[in-house]
């Protein structure tokens, strides 16, 4: 289990709904942000790595406990595991300033290479032995 | 239990990404417009019921099995049940021109006051004695 | 000049922001929805077309003139002409049920082959003589 | 006219789409949170005042010049002039690390109250005499 890692962002008019609350949906963006950051800091370049590796949600829950709102900064803290050859198991929450806790999920994520085969957890982000 | 109810659409650039395929988030909308309509066709309004009674995301699961692509034609297959005097649980899964599954899911919907307060399931969504 | 063709949609939770409105931005996921259903009315396949031939946002102009709301069906109005060999130009709007104009732009679009470099408009869009 | 400020930011998968580049409508939603966060730094909370002062896009054009990609950084350039007593004019520009233009554009805002009325531009934007 690696440790884990934060990513702080402001809350835009872009991310809320006319509930005047972040829309569900978008959580997930701010839950693949951070997974985004987190494979960046361990040597992964999605970006370059496109035709080669990717890294595709495969299954996910999430459970919402407190709304955002416009204008707030939220912190989403991830961690993750290794849960096969093949899948990365992340854990992910969403906090307030406070530290209170507002989405919290898990998102199931295959490697397969540019034509959707599975393929190996690249060794970046394998626990070193 | 409620029978199905389906929404087709077109899969458009916005709802895509850099993998080729439709990002996983946005499903989450797709099930919403469905349900969305849905309620709609039970006579819930909820632009104009906002301030009085809202259909909020409390918890969902998600499992992706096949992607789709720009230019397909998806269907959203939506049904529900009532799963207390307060929550809905809607069960939807998104397949292609064929019947394939695309995408499947869980969402538990609690429905709230302005404030954000539980209130009850409206009357035109409860099922009939 | 071609003759307009129209878009049809609701807007759903996905497109209103706190300010209780579409989302600014929204309008031009909705003018793209139209540009696409009218290319493939026209027997371009986007889709299948992506590493051939690609139709790329070039430059916009937008007015705001009304909101629309969640709930709301709205109307794409779009036509478009052959502004020079490489390049089309769309002018669209988007209007209520009773016809009020809500959003009016023009989208410049050019035709590139899949590496970026300007193409020729394909000859299904062009105007038949 | 007030000096220049600047927001830095990654492409994420969610911004990206099947051409392979950022969806052209995304980069209104970067220019927004760019005017956001200077709109804060001189003292507008927009979260707090959404019932009593709103900035609601007017008017907008854009140019793109250049793709952004999947991991890029970008930076947003943006610097405004009070246009009247209601009105805001934004000269907005992303640029690459290199600072090479990807996308330029103007973006007229009002203010409005929670109504929709016109009012007069907040003191805490109107530069001090």
């Amino acid at each position: 289990m690696n440790s884990e890692s934060r990513l702080t962002l402001r809350i835009y008019m872009e991310d809320t709904d006319a509930q005047g609350v972040v829309y569900h949906a978008n959580y997930l963006k701010f839950f693949e942000r951070a997974r985004s950051d987190l494979l960046s800091s361990l040597g992964v370049d999605q970006g370059q790595w496109l035709s080669k590796v990717r890294f595709v949600v495969h299954e996910l829950s999430l459970r919402f406990r407190r709304p955002a709102r416009l204008g707030d900064t939220i912190t989403v803290v991830t961690r993750f595991e290794v849960a096969s050859e093949y899948r990365l198991t992340f854990f992910q929450r969403a906090q307030d300033e406070s530290g209170q806790l507002l989405v919290e999920g898990r998102v199931e994520v295959v490697c397969t290479d540019g034509g959707g085969n599975l393929i190996e957890v690249p060794a970046q982000v394998r626990p070193s032995a």
